[in-house]
């Protein structure tokens, strides 16, 4: 493809893409296929010849479309919003067109150096501890997934409590590490591959508000040094995925402290919102935290993927994560210079993904962030107030910033057809959870253009369908 | 930002992008900055107000391009290709559009079922064995980068040789693990993130074309049984990074079945080679693996990032890598009748990426992709001759599909000045290794827009800069 081709190819794509962004309302939210109805629609083999852009773009119309999920659409409550603003369409389309390879300064220094750049950014905005920051002995790093991060997390805290020997010896100590009963499914995966075993992860107690219980974090570690365990690692959430439930951290950082072990905090989705003073308690008693997750895919508008990692002690992660063979040795590394940020994650490869952040962060600016993401805070307390105004529901545990769970006062068997019927009208998109043994369903008003409008429908229909139950 | 402000501006930007790939040989290959000197001239904090689209183009130019090496250049024959060719860059802004999260069927059918089609026509593009397919019992799926796909094979393997304890108990057996002396370092660190502990990790001496001596790995293997260990793990490498040797899958296949051992095929660059039936011999021997990776997202004109995992048995991976805590759970997944690519790999979320591969394959057609990849091994080729054919020179590894490592008949430090004169010079961009202890000077043919007129500017450069020594 020439680059006029592209260019010609690239405008079409753009027309299509402004089209869809416009018009998202008009899809079902959640897809409504059956198994195998997309895979049935494609060829069974390759093409042998080349085929038009033209062909192509009607394809992803006519096959693809029925089976797209519209995570884009201001009617998706579901899960966790990944958004896709258009300012990081841009900057990732730039990224792809630079196509660069980041793992050492050395293969593209403004890939490093803006991402750095990007790190304190974030680090000032949120107004993190100043260990996080890469003037101090700490500071960023972009990777793909909350679930990647804190398996570093996990790493480095498994090397530093076996005195840098569980890389070279194995993880044959007995560690053990501790979360919330409602922290992320990720922290059992990532204990699991770092050979911690999941035995060795004690699931603590959460209180009526499910926030981990300190007396019974305390307990659990005592038990394990008691029984000649060594524990090494505590994971607090800032925002579980089930109620976006805050961990004190002031607590748990303090019995971390006490008995040296390492804190991670991962704020997956609510991290976004410590760019607003109002609500920057919620990282209350970071400043004892080792290392600090949360992802900008989410709820700050840069599309996927942008976890952003943030750790206190950046030799230790280096320590822990750094292989050089011959191939990559360069005068750069060894000067010491220089940032290499495949040293800070598992993988070699990496994206210029700090280009989507510097173009979203500008777009916007700071006040433009905040401005969308205490709209989305008021939305989801407007609709808290439906909840509880109307007899025939109930708030199922505390509103937290924009995600509201919440029930039908009846049986498990209503709200779950009731979560189906809702999801089957293709007029909005919500997902649930259990809590306290009961079926509950989750609203999180969190995608970039959800209006008071969308809000305001989904109550309405929401009403109707539970009417009709 | 509004659906037709975003069509303005991604009209500039594609106009942007069209004239930087026309242009792109303007630039040095290899950026000349120091460090920081790109970090400098950006602002230490982000800007409180949204600024203009046209301001960040601008900077783009004035800040970063200075600091950007330029991998999609021509004249990139570093390390190995990370081409983003234009097929694929438009393939990758429709995944960003939708910004579909693909952790579930059920989250985005489409996403899930295109991904299933394009590993299956990929396998039967490569003619990969039967067991890779998803119509028997194996399967494919897209990860990040070789170092996670081979990180999930070691889990998998791990999780299989400990009757499917480790995941539980942590990894506490002495497992052992085997690979060549040349493997990528990657597996080094994979066996240190999944607890095996690298003193564990056997790299098997080479032959003098650089392949793994499989008397030897059997040595190996047998010692460590006599020792009372648990060898579980072998990762053979097709194209290796320094020499892109390939080793002898068929004998060491037979020693992974004789001993009950995993057999994980690397093959992140050369594998791509395998769609052109006569370069498939690399591929020989490959019916004896349970699982096998190569990156589209190096040679196989498909931006970062596509890692191509294939494995024979999905069970045994679904087994070691699936948690389904309550707020992902689903009647669809329950059914067993749809696939959940979370559980093929370590993170949660991902993109839909299956796209850009649909887009490259159907735009260059089977027959296009080949002809780019056999222009590329006869360049090599072409350049291989020449470096013969000169008394000052000498091949230093056998010449293997599009690598060719090659030296002055001189000192190390000779070559290194060699390198550094080349690389100064922002004419082209070449990096280096070492074999049986001399410094070498490594030339990869690979990158989307190479053609003869390149390489042979690129031999008179290098033999211009040798004469300046």
């Amino acid at each position: 493809m020439t680059p006029d081709e592209f260019r010609r190819a690239a405008k079409q794509l753009t027309d299509w893409i402004a089209d869809y962004r416009a018009d998202v309302e008009k899809y079902p939210v959640k897809s409504q296929v059956s198994p195998g109805e997309i895979a049935r629609k494609l060829p069974k083999r390759a093409p042998e010849h080349g085929e038009s852009f033209e062909q192509m773009l009607r394809d992803v119309d006519e096959i693809l479309m029925p089976g797209v999920t519209h995570w884009q659409s201001p009617d998706f409550y579901a899960y966790f919003p990944a958004n896709a603003s258009e300012p990081s369409l841009l900057g990732d389309m730039l990224s792809s067109a630079f196509g660069v390879q980041g793992m050492l300064w050395e293969t593209s220094p403004a890939c490093t150096e803006l991402e750095t750049v990007m790190m304190d950014w974030l680090a000032e905005m949120q107004e993190l501890p100043s260990q996080f920051r890469s003037s101090s002995t700490g500071g960023g790093v972009i990777q793909d997934s909350a679930s990647s991060a804190s398996l570093v997390a996990i790493l480095t805290a498994r090397e530093r409590a076996t005195n840098f020997k569980s890389n070279e010896e194995g993880c044959r100590q007995a560690l053990t590490a501790y979360t919330s009963a409602h922290a992320h499914s990720s922290i059992e995966k990532d204990i699991k591959v770092a050979g911690v075993g999941s035995k060795n992860l004690r699931a603590i107690e959460v209180d009526d508000a499910f926030r981990m219980r300190p007396d019974l974090l305390e307990k659990a570690i005592e038990r394990d040094k008691a029984a000649g365990n060594l524990p090494f690692f505590v994971c607090a959430t800032v925002g579980t995925t089930s109620t976006l439930a805050i961990d004190p951290l002031p607590e748990i950082g303090a019995i971390c402290k006490k008995h040296n072990l390492w804190l991670h905090v991962d704020a997956a989705m609510a991290g976004a919102a410590a760019i607003c003073p109002e609500f920057r308690v919620i990282n209350r008693g970071l400043e004892l935290a080792d290392s600090y997750v949360f992802d900008a895919h989410k709820w700050l508008f840069t599309n996927f993927d942008c976890s952003c990692y943030f750790v206190a002690d950046r030799k230790a992660l280096i320590n822990a994560l750094s292989i050089t063979p011959e191939y990559l040795r360069n005068p750069m590394s060894e000067s010491g210079e220089v940032v290499d940020y495949r040293d800070w994650h598992v993988p070699l490869g990496r994206r210029f993904r700090a280009l989507k952040l510097w173009f979203v962060i500008r777009h916007y600016g700071v006040e433009g962030l905040r401005h969308h993401l205490r709209r989305h805070v008021e939305l989801a307390e407007w609709f808290a107030d439906q909840i509880k105004a109307d007899a025939k529901f109930e708030l199922a545990a505390p509103v937290s910033l924009n995600l509201v769970c919440f029930r039908l006062k009846s049986s498990d068997d209503d709200n779950h057809r009731l979560l189906a019927a809702l999801n089957r009208s293709g007029k909005l998109y919500l997902s649930h959870t259990k809590l306290k043994g009961k079926y509950v369903l989750r609203l999180c008003v969190g995608q970039t253009h959800t209006e008071k409008e969308q809000v305001e429908r989904a109550w309405e229909l929401i009403k109707s369908e539970a009417a009709k139950l």
